[in-house]
């Protein structure tokens, strides 16, 4: 089993050894994601584009940050573990398919939505 | 490399390959995570908990949440590797502090917020 | 003037007084409003749905509701004034159009997308 | 009675006609108030900083914008409306307590997070 998979068990467990599963529902976890969401977002909203370049190299800010990226991908696993939806499969699926709706040739340097795949 | 290092450079070569690398700032990036999380909330929004419960039950339904829940990967895995973070690393850390913060025996079957750690 | 003209005015001052309207680009705003909004849908994400319906009635709950509620509005008024789009205008032509698109004859009981207007 | 009430009355109506009331409930419209902010956030996320600023001066992207917009207030009115809550009463406690918070002294020309009230 991947890390992936390791860290889908171990979420599994922390919620299981409180008797939080009830708690776990498909609305309940995509709204939880959506929050921290919203927490992440929040640490770069006021900055310019470049300091958000930079934000990593900031030792409070990147702790928040790291912090909050780390919430969110804890509810996206519990959640695709609780859907039983494969997460990188999901991900592959939806390149593949923006490889071929995105002709490099015809979108170099710009983009604009391109029409969906027959 | 892991699988999540993999789907990280097939992410990086599809930018590379249309010149869409200026697209994705750390800001541009997080606003996009915030952008498809919406759309998979959206999909749940009207839902009873238990038409929630087994959206995946319903082809059409089910291809749409994949769907988006395959964009929000892409971004998450994008935006964490333009700021050099390791997503997985992220979670865990998380996850041990929620584990230290939550003690079973104090929060069994219910959820409320936990003082932050010293 | 109304009253959304006049917490615009507001909003307004208080930008100004602190010098704060370098911040307050149409793309932070946007991103204050997605964090704000995250941080409503937390005060939801673990409730059932009838904790949620009656929310109002516990006062410690009640009064982040409004507070996030609040927080929202701000920066929803701010956002509108600095793209000179009226709120009420905007979600009136929304309405008319809705209206139009689900006719209640055909859409009764039952939420369905409906195709676009012509 | 203002705009914004002419507005939550004409929604209500909107969702009696249709029998569609029981999808409003709070957790479902915080819900489709997270929806229509992603919507609005992506009209933004690749644009720069100046694009973005002029976005209301290119016809397209201009009433995409305000459509979203108009999605926003609609949500959050009937969300409102179905909790209790006066929306401008909620903005202006809270302005005014960021008033008494953010001494333009102190915080003149760069923002930075203020303690809360005691």
């Amino acid at each position: 089993m991947g890390d992936l998979g390791k860290l889908a068990e171990r979420l599994r467990e922390f919620a299981a050894a409180r008797e939080w599963e009830h708690y776990h529902t498909p609305k309940n976890l995509v709204m939880a994601l959506a929050g921290e969401v919203g927490e992440l977002v929040a640490e770069f909203q006021w900055l310019t584009a470049e300091e958000a370049a930079s934000i990593m190299d900031d030792p409070q800010a990147g702790r928040r940050v790291r912090a909050e990226i780390g919430d969110v991908v804890a509810y996206l696993v519990r959640l695709a573990d609780v859907l039983g939806i494969d997460l990188l499969e999901a991900a592959e699926a939806k390149l593949a398919e923006s490889e071929r709706r995105y002709d490099p040739a015809r979108y170099r340097g710009v983009y604009r939505k391109a029409p969906p795949l027959e």
